[in-house]
């Protein structure tokens, strides 16, 4: 199925999404109809099936990112900041708009069973890269969880689809409040320790 | 346009979604047909209407219930044992199946504006009456908040959204860890006074 994606993506990017031809996208895969019909449900499907795969690509390299940064800091302290310049850099009309987009295609996948797996996939994965950023943050004495890293992983996964709930309010204010009381939170789990220079 | 969610909405219950006669509707209600296609953009931008009604009508009812059950409790303890109960009987399948509900209702939502004014409307209700449950128990002395009760409010809301992101995975393991480590976020924010006889 990852020939017809393929194709889609690049009918997705030249043609949009209105305009964006089912039939010429599986002539030119050459996988046969039937099956991209059983797989997707239709067109609206195999559009969705290419949001899914771009949300897993930029999840990919937001924790590819994130990772880099990690491994460049010294102190439990310089951790926590990081992440909240994140929280923060999410704030504006973009991050909002980012959300509110997540939702919609996880609205669409409910019903295609392919979409479901792909995004519970996609949980997965990324919940697994960032527990092993948070191992590897303990490992190095810079955090000391009070959960099961797994855990606390999982926990900022629902924390951060949380947020959604206040982008309805446009409130500058309101995220400000639910940055700092996230960021509280995070302190409370992570028990990061004060900054000092790496000893490595 | 009261009139016309009255009438769509005994439409739905009687015929269902896939058999809704947005026609039918109209020429019960009496409304215009182009009122109703300016303001809800068409039939399924109707359903949606309807579907974000009775997402608030619900909202209303669970906030009564926890509203009467709070008043009677005599220690900040009970409330936290009467917060639990309801995260736990929310865990099982129709638990999850109305936060997916829920999510696809506000992604529909998303590109009306009429709606997501009804749904940015029934998320300040919905705070205003958690707030003024907590402020209630404050002033009874049951809870010593940390943060303002607005806030620890608004934060509550985005928990209880951030807790779909688990559903996907249709684990027991990974909805009792939420549990316990929310009600651990809400001991911190709320500072429960221990368990006494109310001096009333």
């Amino acid at each position: 199925m990852s020939r017809i994606l393929d194709h889609a993506r690049r009918e997705l990017d030249e043609f949009g999404p209105v305009k964006f031809n089912i039939m010429r996208v599986i002539e030119e895969s050459g996988v046969s109809k039937s099956s991209v019909y059983h797989h997707f449900g239709g067109r609206d499907g195999v559009i969705s099936a290419v949001e899914v795969q771009r949300l897993i690509d930029e999840r990919m390299a937001n924790n590819a990112l994130l990772a880099q940064i990690l491994a460049s800091v010294n102190s439990g302290e310089e951790c926590l900041d990081v992440i909240e310049a994140g929280l923060r850099a999410a704030s504006n009309a973009t991050g909002r708009k980012n959300r509110s987009h997540r939702i919609a295609i996880v609205a669409a996948a409910q019903h295609i069973p392919v979409l479901t797996e792909s995004l519970a996939q996609e949980s997965r994965i990324a919940d697994i890269a960032l527990t092993e950023m948070l191992n590897g943050a303990r490992d190095r004495g810079l955090i000391n969880p009070t959960e099961s890293v797994e855990d606390i992983a999982r926990y900022m996964a629902t924390m951060f689809i949380g947020r959604s709930a206040l982008d309805t309010f446009e409130s500058e204010e309101f995220d400000a409040a639910w940055i700092r009381m996230s960021m509280g939170v995070l302190r409370g789990f992570l028990q990061p320790s004060p900054s000092k220079k790496s000893e490595n």
